[in-house]
């Protein structure tokens, strides 16, 4: 019986020593040095190298390490089994913490200060009056975002592929909905899953449509913005400002424009940190699950990419 | 019947012309440009010049234009009138919000990320595990900031003058109980009224209390906290950050050390500004009733300094 992690560029001994204690007598075992490579069942996966799980030939599931799946469909060498995603309600509460965050932020022009504090200049202003917001994508973090918003009494707009219906919020959905939806809203937040018919999809057109002088807040997938069309709004003016936390190639370039732009709020991937105890009992029932040939919790719609 | 506003370095005309809307047939005359001081029954002050309420011999009454009133007693040609203060209901809505964001930001690294963009540094960290606040003072603002962090789910303490008590908040008075009020909080918040015994109250003895690694947020007065005293516990790491919205001298000069410290966050005095419309509407009550020989609203007890 044996777990094959397949997590590269991670410190993962706490993650192993976890795993260990809740699934007692099973093999866990990392890639690249696999002991006993044919002995595994399952493999638990983030952003896995081309070829990795080429060796597990008795592999019956896949477990991403995260919620997001992206970065394992697009692997050529995918093997056609089911494969599981984490779904965190500490990753909501931490996506909404950080956005309550981002938010407050521009609402307190903290931005400009640290700007004039930066250069010395004492140039006291009112809040920014952010009311109306927009999330695009309402899936599970984005209808969350979205409700979470209408009951602390702004105003809300939704935009999805599919029609939605969420309380307290003005949901939209095709690309008719899309102009509707980001028309009013001062901040937009995007929380779109990355597939084939989002990449690029912040191009300029869409942007186009957003407010003049609206805030873009990316906590999606680097690839769902098309980087130079967010650079000519903000560069216009016809957008604000841009906090961006997930990037087309991360850790982000050093020589990326972002880093220096004034207009430009840069975090680190830190939206929605999957917590390891969460994940932890989620791959061991995934593990119990697929050893006794059970349908596994949280199953990806791989046709659909989330 | 004349209303005087002496109010220095402020553009006045809008206040103008909401009182003279509120008040019709009333002369509103401006310091130093008095045409006719003897009509003059109240003065609306905020940082009053020393000797600019001499001319005005029939003065009946002073109303400060904002909540706090230290910059007005601080005048030595103070005449002994009644003086009374706004208390605005928005102020506080301004000031949580303030607080809030403040508070946001420290909770999610922002100040780090900041820094880390300045360096082009790619550092993922969690968010700082921030669940217990203290606030000093528990006046109009105090309580209600007391209030709604333990409405959020904070632990929250509050220490004061003199013993209050407040649902959800683990109140503590006197020298003795300062001790105990700080002890325990990752963020400490300062909102006491500068009074002749808070000058300097925040000095190396009491910073020394406060739990290491703790966040300071000053939006009282710049005099209640000894300067120095702050810089040396940033500077020995006693204290983590501090963000600072008031200061001894505004605008900030050009030379102060705050400006470039990498670990203080300066907004030029922006916490709590009072609504116009909301103090028109109390500065046209209070001088209605000083013509009808009526006790003012909102009336500063001289002796306690607020």
């Amino acid at each position: 019986m044996s777990l094959a992690l397949v997590i590269p560029d991670r410190k993962l001994g706490a993650l192993v020593e976890k795993l260990q204690a809740l699934l007692p007598g099973v093999l866990v075992q990392q890639w690249p040095d696999y002991s006993a490579p044919e002995q595994v069942q399952m493999a638990v996966v983030w952003k896995q190298p081309a070829g990795s799980l080429v060796a597990l030939s008795e592999l019956k599931s896949l477990q991403s390490f995260g919620a997001g799946v992206d970065n394992i469909l697009s692997d050529p060498d995918l093997p056609d089994l089911p494969l599981a995603r984490i779904v965190d309600p500490h990753l909501t509460q931490s996506m909404l913490g950080y956005l309550d965050s981002v938010l407050g932020y521009y609402q307190q022009r903290l931005d400009l200060f640290i700007q004039q504090q930066q250069q010395q200049q004492w140039k006291p202003k009112s809040p920014r009056n952010i009311r109306h917001l927009c999330v695009l994508g309402l899936g599970e973090l984005g209808a969350a975002a979205a409700s979470h918003f209408a009951a602390l009494g702004y105003q809300v707009s939704g935009w999805s592929r599919s029609e939605k219906h969420l309380a307290g919020v003005q949901c939209y959905a095709g690309e008719q909905g899309f102009a509707s939806a980001v028309a009013l809203a001062d901040l937009v937040v995007c929380l779109l899953p990355l597939t084939a018919e989002t990449t690029d999809f912040l191009n300029s057109d869409r942007l186009a449509l957003l407010k003049p002088g609206a805030i873009l807040v990316n906590v999606a997938r680097g690839a769902v913005l098309d980087d130079s069309a967010l650079l000519a709004a903000l560069g216009s003016g016809h957008l604000q400002a841009a906090c961006l936390d997930v990037f087309r190639q991360e850790p982000l370039p050093a020589t990326d424009p972002y880093w220096s732009h004034p207009a430009v709020l840069v975090t680190p991937h830190c939206s929605a940190v999957t917590n390891v105890d969460t994940a932890v009992a989620q791959i061991a029932e995934n593990y119990r699950r697929t050893l006794n040939g059970l349908p596994l919790l949280h199953l990806v719609d791989k046709a659909r990419g989330y």
